[in-house]
């Protein structure tokens, strides 16, 4: 008798963590014995009887450690089914189809989707048309509201935290205003905890609309009593309050707002500071960086977590749901629960009430 | 009129994120117009009126990136009041006026104790004869129970992991069994998140007592399968089953747990693991290498969060309690709430399923 | 009678080793009873009687791991030099009025000035009116042709080496080509040196003018051969094949160059790449980042040699002489001559050979 | 017509560096065309027909990166050559004539051997019975005289860096003497770099004999002016003055010189300047964590340097030679000369006259 067999996928932006995972669905499935075929590059791989790999225990060794993700991925394709915030497209039945095929073609018995919002979605549909999937929630933004915290979250705070390090010895050097903008572009999660471990004095979220006049002032206020430099993270989403400026489409790329499209908000902010306070100012922008790399052994972990409880999902048959950690233990929501709503900062939250209680400013 | 004036002090072995507490205090007491005293070496300085530093906010910017702390600690001295496990020693009456002698003087007005199980049962017997005391759990090995989580405990574990990616490559490339003996006289938690995320084969913890016979079967299957290499992670307190030796106190240094007592248990596993299986091995004892360095990001903010809310129970005059972490939110308990019980491993916890189920060994 | 006085300072962009030779400089004086003045930003701290800080030996204990400089620089001011390549401007007679009275004020007998090109050309101008003056080179992009290595190039190299490995895992996950822009506006060596030792498919530099079809020729053969990713580093500033473009003044910022000189080169690539090769790119500008964080091994013991090389000039009275490394050791070299030249990467140099004969391309 | 073959063999204790080595090599050979065959276990590879692996381009991708080698290696088996410090065994008659069986049946052209000193031994043995082998030196304690600098060694004095720095916290911290024991048992070279760029106040090098009284007395005298604390660095192979002590033999296990070797250097040093000065004070042992871990950039390169340079050795036929780095560029030298003398660290090198200038003790 053939082996039960299981396929695993990763969709969308890599994150650190993600082989983690991978890892553990290959050995806890090879502690039962079972089969593990990996699709390539995503939902792709699905489309395609041949675009997998079996993945072995021995040669997934070790692998736990590394970052981005052996089976590749892709945030584009035809599976895509985001087109903006909250709008879903349908996958086309000619889709859906052929990934039938694939799955019972190769006997799949259980499938693994670790993936984020847009992906989940896509997930969800092929559970409709009942493919046995199973997901695993993959946000290097902590956006996804079902789960409390996700692997690779914590390993670009820790990469935000070391750039900041790096750049205050420059930026005190030089008595400057460093701008360093990173990830985030409905929720300033990562701005929020690595700003705050980085030492930062201005953080600016997408969920905190900023005044341009209050940087400027927090900038004179610390020149005033000594400070050497002044360290803003800001987040790619966040935006100067529109009561200050014309508003208009930012996708006319016109005024201020298009001028932050093309050339990012941090440049904007370090333009509007340097000119406002007369005090030098750099930007610096973490990218693609931030996603790269190790992931932290708190991310390796929960990873690890994560894939073990996807292959027991998978074991009772419990098709449709999505691992989350919730309450300090990681358990399963349905999956179309998990993405309904996007997880922001709340403005109140006991972070960045710690963070004014030391002093730290939000630009409003 | 005089501004109001706290203290601080840092007691105990050395922990990252020390410095973020401190930090934090310094910069949130200023927001209030308070003023900081720093007592230096810990509770030894709380026996001299003139052995502390004023701590001014600017000259604290940048610390919570340091490992340490800035005010020095120690683990000796006249305070030292926990003999063995368990036993309460009581500070002598003299010692207490002396520190009764020192706060009225200096006239501090509420007093911060960074400090582990041992530190704060002094301070509870402060907070006993009326001192306006307040305390912060400090526990490197995570095993105060009043707190899920404490600073210091990941950047160890981290540490512990990216030991093992080294050592992993040179174990490796000569096909041995590497034995890595980490923190945990008590409470085997850096073993077990450390040893998880460091891809650890087997882990053997204080609370799970393990037995020679079963590691020799895991290195021995594992070489039968073709691996290359067996990674131990052993906590300084796991032991050897009672059963399986002549068992005899430890302290008078004869027999199997004298032998572990003077070379370390790390070195004792590999001996044994050699004699047993023929196999090369190693042992690496990572010690003092687990304490210092740059807290990582998780430790800083937790720090922060704890020096935030330290300030707040001062400010609120609810001394005698202690900052803890629980249900994901930052609150207080009584300090002699907090040192009753040692938060060890539960061998049935989620980690450990999760461990099992990927194949790793625990020696039982 | 009062010690012998000696003034240091540190000037241009900072550099890692910077705090080491600073530390050294202490640390040796000390041992000779030497008094150490720290003048403050650069040059700038030599126009004011009181802008200096007394260096205490155990006051700089730990710096030499430090990123940036504890005594600030500027690479502005009234002493810039240097308005573009080649040209020097003199410096005022009223400003080298005003040096002469604060080091006679002082009573310094000797000046360590730590800064690069445009630094030590001031620095000539103060000993040719006689003042007690001795250099340290500081060149990030090792491009002073009098030292054969100076201590920061490798903490660069490092990071950007680092960088790559972060970089190449998401390259990889996601199919793409990543485009990495690197300091070296004239000299290409931390782009040669990183890029060789992040494993980069293409380097573009400065002495090596590109050709863009060369660039997309090594991608499409490089998709060909079943390569997951191309990674290109390129320094800021290397620039396109003029043959290729109607060439065009870059500061009119109109055209091709004027492109690549508001965007970056980068950018330019990338755009380029994807354009022409239908291959998904990505940009990731290191800026700022290279500068800071701790020097390695290598720089802070160069950073040493050179300190305690510059106390012995100045204890030997040779003034007007700069440290300099070559073959293989710590000598000196006349401050008028080091100046004369930059030191750019022979394009048929041992390791551009070695590149080549690996696989690597240059665009050329 | 078959192509070109060459066989590669990694052996001696691991490095890191020697996978940058085994990626030029396989890079440049692809580059003529050549194939690579990769001999398992080091010389063990070679005595059977089967135990090799054929190293493809693509599969090497990426591998520059990482510690140990893809090879395998030992440091025991049937080529073990050195018994003892210049001691020479040759290799029987039959072993080398089943290595000529291995070398025809598999129409290997050329042998690239990468090793140190002892293998480089038998290198040189199966040289002289005519099999083309072409050498690589391996020394990660930089004590091959006949190459200025290996790969490897700036990673290990990279890490002893690192860990000094962590260290150093913990020690200020606890006013504590921290005595940090690293490799280089004949050759003290990563004890002094490591120590210098890492801050060490005491240095102990094989080839300067020590005086515990001398290192007492530098405690007390830091004490004295206030240090907080003293990093005292040893390399494995130092030993104290033999007149302060009843010499005898190390081997017998008796007297002081006996407790060295069972406890190690770092133990007994630690030992005695606390009972000799009353400071409270503690050991670390780095061992194998100096061999592991991602190279340096400069080691990345070196090793490419050197894997590009042994295969151009293969393509002249210039059999029996090594390749090495010397007057700052790579080139070669017989084997046999190679294999001569240690290089030990000549004690009034450049590095120790400035250390001493610095204030840092030898312990003589």
């Amino acid at each position: 008798m053939a082996a039960f067999r299981i396929g695993i996928f990763t969709s969308g932006g890599d994150c650190p963590g993600l082989n983690a995972v991978i890892r553990a669905v290959v050995a806890a499935a090879s502690q039962h014995g079972w089969e593990v075929y990996g699709f390539i590059d995503g939902f792709e791989g699905l489309l395609s009887p041949v675009r997998y790999r079996i993945l072995e225990e021995n040669a997934t060794v070790g692998i736990a450690s590394l970052g981005g993700t052996i089976l590749g991925t892709t945030n584009r394709g035809r599976f895509a089914t985001r087109v903006g915030l909250g709008q879903i497209q349908q996958i086309p039945k000619a889709v859906l189809d052929e990934v039938w095929e694939t799955v019972e073609g190769l006997e799949i018995g259980g499938l693994i989707c670790i993936g984020g919002d847009g992906s989940l979605t896509a997930a969800q549909q092929l559970f409709e048309v009942k493919l046995p999937i199973v997901g695993v929630p993959k946000t290097i933004d902590n956006d996804i509201s079902a789960t409390s915290i996700s692997f690779g979250f914590y390993s670009a705070v820790e990469f935000v935290t070391q750039a900041l390090d790096r750049l205050r010895s420059t930026a005190t050097s030089h008595r400057r205003v460093m701008v360093v903008e990173v990830m985030g572009r409905y929720a300033g999660w990562i701005a929020l905890f690595g700003g705050l471990a980085g030492g930062a004095d201005v953080i600016l979220l997408p969920e905190i609309p900023f005044h341009y006049e209050k940087i400027a002032h927090e900038v004179r206020k610390r020149i005033a009593e000594g400070a050497l430099q002044t360290m803003i993270v800001v987040a790619e989403g966040a935006r100067p309050d529109h009561g200050q400026f014309v508003t208009q489409d930012e996708e006319t790329e016109k005024g201020v707002l298009g001028e932050i499209r093309l050339g990012g908000i941090g440049r904007h902010v370090a333009k509007m500071v340097e000119q406002m306070t007369g005090q030098e100012s750099r930007e610096v922008v973490l990218g693609h960086l931030q996603r790269g790399g190790p992931p932290t052994a708190l991310d390796r972990n929960l990873g690890m977590l994560f894939g073990v409880a996807a292959v027991r999902l998978v074991e009772q048959k419990r098709f449709g749901e999505m691992v989350a950690f919730q309450n300090g233990h990681v358990g399963s929501v349905p999956i179309r629960e998990a993405i309904r709503a996007t997880k922001t900062v709340p403005p109140d939250c006991e972070e960045i009430a710690a963070a004014r209680a030391v002093g730290i400013a939000f630009g409003d």
